[in-house]
């Protein structure tokens, strides 16, 4: 409504394999005023990656600084790397009126809302679960074990779904990012958001 | 999602003056799936209005008979004429999977709020308290007291709006419209609506 607004945290999750990435792909080019979280990461920059674009580089001891001083949402160890998200860049864009998507996996959703309750929680749904087990076997040469324990992982995830507040079944990726606009401008129209802005005219009219 | 999926109930309200009849008129041609509410009266129907299409018409009798049945979600009487809102009409299009759209004052939304508190309920704003003020004025020839007294009555009608699921300011009645059209999508979107398909998918896995 007006330039004091605060912006709106939007988080995607949803099982491996569902296209998460794809989806916030396709929405920087039909969506170009969302920002994109950064998220920090201790291991080393590869070749072309940029410091606060693609990643945040930090030192293990920089990055158990900012857990200590609860300055990341949410963090993982991942094959002897932390990986999380930085609390400051979220807040600074939401403070400045921007929305900011965070694209993360189903339990770092989980961990974004405790702190984040605010935020909006979206989840990605597969078309169907036979598509999912297709793109999850697409994915390479995997044997049916494993294929069985993705799936099984996969269906634990899509029970979180109840702790989410929408649930987007991505059938086409321009249909998925239409569906995610359409849930940003209206939670933008959410009663609390204007009804702070009315009090003021009501004051003004006495 | 499937078409066994329920339609979802809009009621669209707002102070006196706000343009909600406007804004509703412009949404049957950008939004032609929207199924518009049919009220009921004791008037007379007028030259060329249709029952079924511009009312159900009434007796009084009918329409206190309805009453007793708890068959209107909100009636009022307005110069001598029962007017209100058929329950029934309401939930056929729901359960036939449609959306249903009622525009209403204010007192009434909040009556039919409590039939149903499924609805989604937007609230629609003026652009600023002076706009409003000009458009109470510029209806006709009204005194200053009549002005204030519309305009007190406006406000207390404003501040019903914290009982309401959203609030979409009418600058321009396309961008109200659109808000809308957004506002709606994404309540097909809410997890509640998405969940009983997936445990089904979950059960046909198991």
């Amino acid at each position: 409504m007006t330039s004091s607004e605060k912006g709106i945290l939007i988080v995607l999750s949803g099982p491996s394999g569902v296209g998460k990435g794809t989806v916030c792909k396709a929405l920087r080019d039909c969506a170009p005023n969302l920002i994109y979280s950064v998220s920090a990461t201790t291991r080393a920059p590869r070749e072309g990656e940029v410091d606060g674009v693609n990643y945040f580089f930090k030192s293990r001891e920089q990055f158990q600084q900012l857990i200590q001083d609860n300055q990341v949402l949410e963090w993982a160890e991942y094959v002897g790397n932390y990986y999380g998200t930085p609390r400051k860049f979220v807040e600074d864009t939401l403070n400045s009126g921007k929305d900011i998507i965070l694209e993360i996996e189903v339990q770092g959703a989980l961990k974004v809302k405790k702190s984040f309750p605010e935020g909006v929680f979206i989840f990605l749904l597969p078309p169907s679960m036979d598509e999912l087990e297709n793109r999850i076997v697409g994915r390479g040469t995997e044997s049916q074990e494993v294929i069985r324990s993705r799936m099984s992982v996969a269906m634990d995830e899509i029970r979180m779904m109840e702790h989410y507040d929408y649930a987007i079944v991505n059938d086409h990726v321009e249909h998925a990012c239409s569906n995610i606009q359409s849930i940003i401008v209206a939670e933008h129209c959410r009663k609390d958001k204007v009804v702070s802005k009315i009090k003021q005219w009501m004051a003004e009219v006495k």
